[in-house]
């Protein structure tokens, strides 16, 4: 298997607030057709590290990617010092100038002296051209080993790879190709998982399954590798799907979907629709299901009811239920999503109402206690769960077990 | 300035999924004691490359700290292979171990024998201890370099990096100081930001100011160095006033705040109250208004009303006004925001109608056109703006440009 490595560039990126995501859109392209990535690197306007950075990368691994660096200000030091370090020199090249200006023209502007610059190449690469910016990209094999040059933003480096670099790395890449799946899992540990699935993995001692806890959920990631992308895919399915079974109703996402989408599909096919009533999640669940295209076909409307007096207005929550058992309640819970049914006219409502801190618990009902709280055709019930985590965790793990819940009532194996 | 590397361990680092987000966090730590991140890495189960990295790290930076990889299982190879890096050998502890077959019978289990991994520690290191987890970390000085290998869980590294690896990298970072100010720009473009702002940073050249612009905003990043942590401050604070003053009420934030913390803070100085009626946006605005810990004081209720029904009966909406101009018009936005402030009694009430795509757009009213409404003491108004993106983008623009449009009415400088 031929490996790769990634080097990101930009100080910004050493900044506590960026970090460096083209390298995972990258993996994934570079995984598919069976190129391993190796290492990631992120380095800063630092010429020297740069410059060893990809004297090393160079050295170690098949092929190396490059992200960043190649704007036309003081701080774009990838063409020189990768240059450097190949020992290549830089080529001027008039016709890059040229069309720069022209570019330049057509937005009505004069070219500014200092994107000179960006018509320099490394010696003996080829020149990748770049329809969304004015940096062009680089493709060359040195001794043998395949370097790459992308500018950063993701508008241009995706495109300028997929057209111009994927074709060439499938070509030497050979006939290895990594098929992979997602099952995503509610209701159930990462340790409680693996119990049932480890049985099952093993025996697909060449497929790599790689277990994770994500937020609100487990993960089960399956890559299978094979000659014929055919076959990765075969076996990856074939792994899924046994773990599919053994896991049964736990597994909401069979091929990596979001929770949202997959209770979206759902009430497609049952042709049913859907309102929402939250007082904790304040938004948050309605703006889930409006976040899946077409949602329009079956999430009606949500009320938003923070307060109390809300919660009685737009849901006819009886306030006798608030006095004797409070807002935060099974009662509460069940009476705002038969509230939203009924008045909504939907086949399904859910609510939520729960403490999601810092403040607003006590001995009794501590921070993270929510209740969840559905109607539909066969009537109305509720759940009540503890959450661990800060408000954002509490707030978005409720809205995930209130999406799963309803999923659980739509009958989803 | 000291130069500081960080090295991230663990192949699911690797995976298209998963980003390292450990170094932010150390990052931000180290900059403020004045200490420069040159260079990140992350590096999977592959103990070549491991051991290059640390060795490399160790002779071109002053301090090297490891995250992750310190598990019991086969792949947790930052031990071995970071030892070998430093020319020492592991040593077993047996107190640790001890300590560990404690831990596990608190738990009710038993240790097992693989967990014995977790007691070699590298000669000649100080043992970090882990109150959060099986992993201890370790802390030394080799040949004038430092090295600290944390734990991988943010739970258990950050608690370690700050109680035994900040003092001790303070006391040889000595007297230099970074303090950072952000500021968070609303309705101006990164070119327009820097026009203005360029004339102003110029003159503090030994400030670094950086313009970067992030999916609805542009910020404005100011970082100053001094050899006490006030002057530091004094001016970071100094160059962000004057920035802040010539941007004007562009700036929303002057903290690095988020829209929806600025507009909480105010309506809490007012004492006023707010409710949202949403159509494309979905909920979002009101998670958002409730993200924020103690939103309750001023945000009461919102409407998610996305079908045509809804915003009739839940708002008041005219069917004659949808009937005549379309549920996405000004009159439909204004009669939303106006029939929600009547009907939750609050002091202000928005409203955002819109097109989010992929589809629904048409040549009078693309994907992206979006309306946002306003009511409040002073009347309703409504604004028309255009967004670029995806719907994903479309929708979170929606939601920054309804806030910041409440914002700009609550007359915030």
């Amino acid at each position: 298997m031929l490996t790769a490595e990634i080097i990101a560039i930009g100080s910004e990126l050493l900044t506590p607030e960026k970090t460096d995501t083209n390298s995972l859109w990258l993996t994934a392209r570079l995984n598919e057709i069976g190129i391993d990535v190796k290492l990631k690197t992120i380095v800063g306007d630092d010429g020297a590290r740069l410059e060893e950075t990809v004297r090393d990368a160079m050295r170690r691994s098949d092929i190396v990617i490059t992200t960043g660096g190649l704007g036309p200000t003081e701080d774009d030091i990838t063409r020189v010092f990768t240059a450097k370090a190949v020992g290549r020199e830089l080529v001027y090249h008039d016709d890059i100038e040229q069309h720069l200006r022209e570019r330049f023209k057509a937005w009505g502007r004069e070219m500014p002296e200092i994107n000179k610059r960006q018509a320099y190449v490394i010696d003996g690469s080829e020149i990748l051209p770049n329809p969304n910016g004015s940096a062009v990209g680089m493709f060359a094999e040195f001794d043998g080993k395949i370097l790459a040059i992308l500018p950063g933003p993701p508008r241009e480096n995706q495109p300028m790879f997929n057209e111009h670099v994927l074709p060439k790395l499938k070509a030497v890449a050979g006939e290895v190709y990594v098929r992979r799946r997602l099952l995503r899992v509610s209701g159930k540990g990462e340790s409680a998982v693996d119990e049932i699935a480890a049985p099952i993995y093993t025996a697909y001692p060449d497929v790599q399954t790689s277990i994770l806890f994500n937020k609100s959920e487990v993960e089960i990631h399956v890559a299978a590798t094979a000659e014929q992308p055919e076959q990765a895919q075969l076996i990856a399915d074939e792994l899924a799907e046994k773990l599919a079974e053994a896991l049964g109703n736990a597994v909401f996402s069979a091929h990596g979907e979001s929770m949202e989408e997959v209770v979206g599909k759902r009430l497609i096919e049952l042709g049913q629709t859907v309102a929402v009533a939250e007082s904790c999640t304040g938004g948050l669940i309605g703006s889930r299901f409006t976040d899946v295209p077409g949602s329009s076909a079956y999430f009606l409307e949500g009320a938003i009811t923070y307060s109390n007096e809300a919660k009685t207005r737009a849901l006819g929550v009886d306030p006798a239920i608030i006095a004797e058992h409070g807002a935060v309640s099974s009662e509460c819970a069940e009476a705002m999503a038969k509230g939203m049914r009924d008045i909504a006219g939907t086949d399904h409502a859910i609510s939520v109402t729960g403490i999601a801190g810092p403040d607003g618990g006590c001995d009794e009902k501590p921070v993270g206690t929510v209740f969840i709280g559905y109607s539909g055709p066969r009537g109305t019930k509720s759940v009540k769960i503890v959450l661990p985590g800060d408000r954002y965790l509490v707030r978005w793990r409720a809205s995930q077990a209130a999406l799963d819940y309803l999923r659980r009532q739509l009958g989803m194996a």
